[in-house]
């Protein structure tokens, strides 16, 4: 399962409403920051969330709306004294802006807390067992932009009346036949396909913060569960989207109707529109639409 | 007149309520900035204060809750495309830090508007005519810190039953004696004390960040009709506050009292405290006092 939690959901200038963007994803005993906006640290303690386990940061682009939030996370977690280490991944591009702007206020290679930097080319960024996240490359005007993609895998259960049937008692031996490896009992051979079920559970979601296009993102979001990714602007200013690299809502729909995705969500919202909208405009298209609101909280 | 809105008013880490410190300054249709925490634009957006004709900010010092704000106000600004210039008035070890954090974004000597940097040291930052506003040293740990004092000249102003008796008719010679000059009317000379009544309205307005000590301060805060001050401990904390160089709430009531002041206004709040309790302490000595929250609006 994967928990959201919308930190902060404007385009680049923020609203009385909604504050620079950060998405909060939450899966396994994980929390992972996807982007880090101005005032990122507070809206953590607005929405409940908290500071509590946050070791990663991955950033999707090195615009200032969508990182200016670092230093003032990383001030108030070493006033925490925590010694967890916090590892940031990035393009190179990206992490050479947050290298500069945290030694702008602590001096070259120097932080109130430990960071690594982790910079990503595309493919995977973490495989913590219970759940993957791979990255790939997006196109957002002149930055080294990118895209996450977190997938949790189908699992096969046990079926409890095969169990029953082929007379498998409790214990070890049934871990040994969920972890997919026969077993012996009582010069018979059982097989795990004997006993499991289908695959289930299996969850992949899609992040994408701002990009130009589309374009050859298919492959990477095809059948996702949740698809939530920018959408600066209404079909009417598609000219201006392009000339600022952004997509409309009529632009982010038609891609997750193409892509065959479950859910849609819609950030990275201006001020210019109202949120029915950017709804109307991209529900006609693809119903399973929602527009993201600060501290909107959603589970696949 | 003063009009003060309160944008932050936490101590170094926000809290879901308060936002890092900034303050507000209206005034003879000027608008001024007291330091600039993460968050301050968004804030000038919540309080509906906006962000027209915001042409100076006033930093307290160089710790990075009262000045992470200003690269995010500065993009914001710049997307507006003003021409306007934003000077930054600070102790030189406060603009030199605003400096390398504004290199680190955006390079040497660049930002996304036109600024300029003012290094005080003690004594006048602005004559605005309608205003003036001095600036005096406060100590506050390693950083070279400055409180600020905004004065409004009492006026005289023409008492109407003086000019009936003494024959003074409408018109620009009313004006003269207004600003203080004799005039002759049929060979009588009508001096500017004949008229006038007792100077009224000024008014003055302390506003101290981060501070030790109030040693040393009296003078420049005797007699303001309000007070703005940090209280970050409560007195069963006083050796704490003493360590990390700050007031009690104790402290800040004792100092009002002993300058004559005619409000105080706290600020800086820690999370550890219930604002009930910050109150109390303070009320028992000094009665007129209020506890600042965010978005907060006062006059004097």
């Amino acid at each position: 399962m994967f928990a959201l939690t919308f930190l902060g959901t404007s385009a680049s200038v923020p609203s009385a409403e909604r504050n620079h963007p950060a998405l909060l994803v939450e899966t396994a005993g994980k929390r992972i920051l996807v982007d880090c906006g101005e005032g990122t640290q507070r809206q953590l303690l607005r929405s409940g969330a908290g500071f509590r386990r946050l070791d990663r940061i991955l950033l999707t682009h090195a615009h200032l709306d969508h990182v200016l939030g670092i230093p003032g996370l990383f001030s108030t977690l070493g006033l925490r004294q925590t010694s967890d280490v916090m590892t940031i991944h990035g393009g190179q591009g990206t992490l050479d802006l947050v290298i500069r702007m945290l030694a702008g206020l602590w001096g070259a290679g120097r932080a109130p807390i430990a960071v690594e930097f982790s910079a990503l080319t595309e493919g995977q960024v973490m495989d913590a067992g219970d759940f993957i996240i791979d990255c790939f490359p997006v196109r957002h005007r002149d930055t080294d932009s990118f895209g996450f993609s977190f997938k949790s895998p189908a699992r096969r259960h046990l079926r409890p009346e095969r169990l029953a049937e082929l007379g498998v008692p409790d214990g070890p031996i049934r871990g040994e036949l969920a972890a997919g490896r026969p077993v012996v009992i009582a010069d018979r051979t059982i097989d795990p396909e004997d006993v499991l079920g289908p695959p289930s559970g299996g969850r992949k979601l899609v992040v994408i913060g701002d990009t130009e296009t589309t374009e050859d993102l298919s492959k990477y979001v095809s059948g996702a569960d949740l698809l939530v990714i920018e959408a600066t602007f209404l079909d009417r200013d598609a000219s201006t989207a392009r000339n600022y690299g952004h997509l409309t809502a009529r632009d982010a729909a038609a891609f997750a109707a193409a892509t065959n995705v479950g859910q849609l969500v819609l950030t990275h919202q201006s001020g210019r529109y109202e949120d029915d909208e950017v709804l109307a405009e991209a529900a006609r298209i693809f119903p399973n639409t929602r527009i993201a609101a600060d501290f909107d909280r959603i589970a696949i």
